[in-house]
C-alpha cells in the first residue's frame, strides 16, 4: 500500500489536519478494532469458512472461462454509466436471466450489492414517504435509508407486528418496509411471509435484500424470496449481489417491470457509477448456468450449516442457529475474536471476524460461511480448530 | 431486462403501491427525461464519443490479456470485502503501483469510483466537523457529503475565497473542502493550488477527486493534482476511478499513510462491500503500465478535446472550454438534447447526454468525450454531424 515518503505540510499552527486521525486509531488499536488487509495468494492455503463463495462457483472453470473470454471481447470495462456508453448485450442477457431464474418481471444490474441497495432504497421513496426497517439490515441499506430524505422508523429485529404498527400510524404518506432475507452477521431469517402480509394489508412495498439467501434457499437456489412464495408479486422487490452465491462482483434489483424502468430513470447509483465490467456480467452468467444445472449446491451449502452449528454448538460453543449458509460463533471481547481467528488462521482456516460496528450489536463474533465444497474432514478439522483455540469464557 | 409475466397484487383499496411510478413516469416522459439502456454490441458500429475510455485502454491486448489471465488465476471473484477475504496480491500490488505513480504516499482500492468517494468522504468528516463542498461535485460526493453527518456548506463554483469564508467561520471543528478535480459535465477545472493554500491557512484538509484529470492531466497523465504542485501533501487526499482513463472498473483513495489506514479502518464502504474483482484490478494495473509506457495518451487527448471545442464553437455551437479532455455543447431543452444525441448516433457519432438532474443546473448538454484515439479525420466527421444534426436555437 506504502510507496512514496510523505511531505511535510502543517498548518499556520504548526499542525497538520490530520492528526485527529492519529488519537482515533490509538483508541481503536486499544479496542481491538484495528483491521489488516491481508493479501492472499492465488493458491488457497487455507480452508476457506471466511468467503462468501457460499457455491465455490469463484473459481469454477465454467465462470472463470467466461469471464476470460468476456474480457478479450467486450474489453476490460464497461466504458460509461449504464444509461451512457455502459450497457452491453451481456448486461441485457444476464438482466434477462437472473429475472427469468428468479420469476420476477424484469431486472437490473448495478456495478456491485452495495450500490443496488443504494439505489433501489432511495428510488423508491423518497421526500415526504416513509420507511419502516429492521434494526439488523445490511450497512448498505442503512446507507440508503439515510440517503432516501424519507421519514426512517426502525422496528425492532424480526418484528412484523412492530412494523405493522409503524405502517399502521405513517398517516396518508406511501411507503417501504425495508429488510435482508438472512441477516449477514447471525445468518438468522426475516419473517418474510408475514411482513409480505403486513404490506399488502398495510399498503407498503417490500424491499428484500436477498443477498445471503440467493443461491442457497428456495427451490434450486432461486432465494429467500421464492421460498416465501413472492415471487412475482408486484409489491415486492428484491436485490442481490452478485459476488456472494454467484462468485462474482455485482448487484442487480429485481422486481416489478415499473419499479425497474423507474430505476433505469431515477437511481443515482446507476447514472453516476460505470456499468459493471463485461467480465464480471458474463461470470455471474456463466455461474447462474452452474447454478441451474447443479441446484445440489445450494442444499449441500445448507446442509453444512446446519452440521457446522449442530457441532459447535455440542462442543459448547455460542453457534447461531443457520438459516441459510451463515453461522456465528460469538466471542467474549473484540480482542478476543480477533485473537480467535488469528489463531484459526494460523491453524490453518480462515474465518470472518465481525467486531463492531459491523455487527447488529457491541457483540464481536466468528463468521463462518457454511461452503457447499466443504468435506465431512474438513468439518472435523474446522471443529477441532476452533474448539482448541476458542477463547477461555467462549469454552464449555 | 424482461423476463417473466406479473402478478397481480394489490391492497385492500385495490391499488398496488407502486401506482405512484405511473404518474413519475408519464411527468418524466413529457419532460424529456426518461432514459433507455441501448445495449451495445461486442464490436464498435458508431464512433466514440459517449465512453470515459479516454486513452482507448479498455480494449488494448496488454489490459484485457491482463483482465483475462487474472480471471484464470484469481477466480471471478474477491469472495469477500477487502478486510475479509477480499484482499488479493493483485490488489496490493495495484495500490503499491497506483500510490508510487501519483507520488502519493500510500494508496487503498474500492469497487468503483463511487464507493471510494463514499468512503473517503465519510471516514474524514463526521459528527462535529465541517465540509466546505464546491456546488458543482459528482454525485457521489453529494451522497458522501449527505451520509457523513457533518455540517456541509457548499460554497459557490470554483470560489476559493467563499471556501475560505466558509473555513473561517467554522469556529474550531475541523474541516474538509471536497471538490472534484475536473468536474463531470462541462469539464471544468477546480482551482486547486489556490484551494491547497487557502486549506493551509485555515487548517482544512483537501479531498480531490481527480477522476477526469487522472491519466490526462499533469506530468504523463498524472493528473490534476500532480499538475497543481500538490503531490504528497499531508493535507491532500485524491480520489480516482479506475473505470475512466484506465478503462476498466474500480476507484482508489490516495493519501497520507494514516488517512488511508484510517480508511482501511473505518470505511464502511469497504467493510461492507466486496473487494474489487481480480480481473478489474489486474486490468487496471495493466493499464497503469501501458500509460506509463506510453505517456503521449494523455498528451493527444487533451488536444483532441481543444481541437474539437474549438472546431464545434467555430461552427457556432455552445460548446464549453475544456481543461481536459471533456467538452460539453449546451442544448436548448432537455428533449432537444436528447433527439439530438438521437440523431448523432443514428448519423453514426456515440455522444453523452447530460439532462437533468445530472448536471450542475437546469441546462441539458451533449458530453462529449475528446478520446485519444480520434483522428482528424474522426473530428472531420464529428463536427459535420454534431452540426448537421444541432437543433434550431443551438445553431448558429
Ligand atoms: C446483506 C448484504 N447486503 C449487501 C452487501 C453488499 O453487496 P456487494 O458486496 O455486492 O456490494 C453485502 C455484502 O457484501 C451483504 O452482506
Ligand atoms: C467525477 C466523478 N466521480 C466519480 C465517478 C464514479 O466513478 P465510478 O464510475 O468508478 O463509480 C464518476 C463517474 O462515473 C465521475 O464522473
Amino acid at each position: 500500500m506504502t510507496a512514496t515518503p510523505e511531505q511535510a505540510s502543517t498548518t499556520p499552527t504548526g499542525e497538520s489536519v490530520f492528526d485527529w486521525i492519529d488519537a482515533r486509531a490509538q483508541a481503536r488499536a486499544e479496542a481491538g478494532l484495528t483491521h489488516r488487509l491481508s493479501p492472499r495468494p492465488a493458491g488457497a492455503v487455507t480452508l476457506d469458512l471466511a468467503s462468501t463463495d457460499y457455491l465455490g462457483l469463484a473459481r469454477d472453470k465454467r465462470v472463470v472461462g467466461a469471464a476470460a473470454a468476456a474480457a478479450l471481447r467486450w474489453g476490460a470495462g464497461a466504458t460509461g454509466a449504464r444509461p451512457a456508453s455502459g450497457s452491453t448485450e451481456v448486461h441485457t442477457e444476464l438482466e434477462y436471466e437472473l429475472a427469468k431464474f428468479c420469476g420476477a418481471p424484469a431486472a437490473l444490474v448495478f456495478s456491485s450489492g452495495f450500490l443496488a441497495n443504494l439505489g433501489a432504497v432511495t428510488a423508491l421513496s423518497g421526500q415526504g414517504s416513509a420507511i419502516v426497517a429492521d434494526q439488523h439490515i445490511h450497512a448498505s441499506l442503512i446507507d440508503g435509508c439515510r440517503l432516501a430524505k424519507a421519514d426512517v422508523a426502525v422496528a425492532g429485529h424480526r418484528e412484523p407486528a412492530r412494523v405493522a404498527h409503524a405502517l399502521s400510524t405513517r398517516g396518508d404518506r406511501r411507503a417501504l418496509v425495508v429488510t435482508d432475507s438472512v441477516f449477514a452477521v447471525d445468518g438468522d431469517l426475516a419473517p418474510l411471509p408475514e411482513l409480505a402480509e403486513v404490506c399488502r394489508t398495510h399498503g407498503a412495498g417490500l424491499l428484500v435484500a436477498d443477498v445471503h439467501g440467493f443461491g442457497v434457499l428456495g427451490p434450486g437456489g432461486r432465494g429467500a424470496v421464492a421460498e416465501a412464495g413472492l415471487v412475482g408479486d408486484a409489491n415486492v422487490v428484491t436485490t442481490l449481489s452478485l459476488a456472494a452465491a454467484l462468485g462474482g462482483q455485482g448487484g442487480a434489483v429485481l422486481g416489478p417491470r415499473r419499479v425497474i424502468r423507474h430505476l433505469v430513470d431515477t437511481a443515482r447509483a446507476l447514472h453516476f457509477d460505470t456499468g459493471l465490467a463485461p467480465a464480471s456480467a458474463a461470470a455471474a452468467l456463466a455461474a447462474l448456468q452452474v447454478l441451474r444445472a447443479e441446484p445440489e449446491r445450494a442444499e449441500r451449502a445448507r446442509a453444512v450449516a446446519v452440521e457446522l452449528a449442530t457441532r459447535l454448538r455440542a462442543a459448547g460453543l455460542a453457534a447461531s442457529e443457520p438459516a441459510a449458509a451463515l453461522v456465528s460463533v460469538r466471542a467474549p471481547s473484540a480482542q478476543a475474536a480477533l485473537d480467535w481467528a488469528r489463531a484459526c488462521q494460523a491453524a490453518g482456516v480462515a474465518v470472518g471476524c465481525a467486531r463492531p460496528p459491523a455487527g447488529p450489536d457491541q457483540v464481536s463474533r466468528l463468521r463462518l460461511t457454511a461452503r457447499a465444497e466443504l468435506t465431512e474432514a474438513d468439518l472435523d478439522r474446522v471443529c477441532e480448530v476452533l474448539v482448541s483455540t476458542a477463547p477461555a469464557p467462549a469454552k464449555p
